[in-house]
């Protein structure tokens, strides 16, 4: 019988540091009605949108970024951290909360005037998605949508996106 | 009109150090066949044998990993580096060609004497799967079969596993 897809996640108090509720996708990939169940709810909402590819940032994007690709018979280009890329990138520096990352994307990952499908599992303050965008911008890409699993309001990350919609499975109120 | 799946296969010269044919997968999952049939023909492999659940190795693995137990309808459970993953852990530190890495996995991941299909994109050496195998069997599970896109022949990873079948897609004859 299948749960509610926000019984999957676990909830994991003081990580990476105290203070923080670590909401856990483990647990839901765990169980093979959870993996699933969030594959294909994330799915429902990216059938909405007319795009030629799915972009999703290393490593949980490509947990669900991936298997929403093959259902829907989409290409998949992966953001990776600086340096695994093997061929030509386009980087874009952002902002941690102490200090900054570095991502990048093939240059041919994406051609001038494609729609691009952002996939992750979690929006936080959407500084990940920010920076995704820029690179997918960078390249000529439009983002038409972000999908992710778990949204945690309380950061406000919703906010920093006007121009395209953001959906999300579950949300929760907190950091 | 669908290609060899070789045919999709970038080959990127002196990455990530010179003299090494880096084997490059992003060229696959950028065209929505090559991901079809990447996984597709990986998943064919995968159905030969009874098992429980998917381990896969942060980042690659979770590419390939995750979309076979979608479609098989199987749990999966990641493998990932040192400081990753929220629940308590066991842990692996495994011989790179310099220094040692560690690799983690949730110590409730596995049940006791659950069978396991280790996917990967490449075996190289096969030292990862070796470590990989360990975390399992630390946990009481069984790896029953490993499947991986790419094997570089050369580097005789192959010969390090004796208890369980190897299978792969692609394989090439140097390093």
């Amino acid at each position: 019988m299948k749960k509610d897809i926000k019984e999957y996640i676990r909830t994991i108090p003081d990580f990476p540091e105290k203070g923080i509720m670590f909401r856990d996708i483990t647990s839901v990939l765990n169980d093979a009605d959870g993996l699933r169940l969030a594959i294909d709810l994330m799915e429902e909402k990216a059938k909405k949108y007319d795009f030629d590819l799915i972009v999703g940032p290393e490593s949980r994007g490509f947990i669900f970024g991936v298997p929403i690709a093959y259902n829907l018979y989409k290409p998949f280009a992966p953001v990776r951290k600086k340096g695994k890329l093997p061929s030509e990138t386009v980087s874009v520096e952002y902002d941690l909360e102490y200090g900054t990352a570095v991502l990048e994307m093939h240059k041919d990952a994406i051609k001038k005037g494609q729609k691009v499908l952002i996939v992750d599992d979690l929006m936080a303050t959407g500084g990940t998605i920010e920076a995704i965008t820029k690179l997918v911008e960078s390249l000529g890409g439009e983002v038409v949508a972000g999908i992710f699993l778990i949204e945690l309001k309380g950061l406000k990350g919703r906010e920093k996106f006007k121009n395209f919609p953001v959906e999300t499975i579950i949300s929760y109120e907190g950091k």
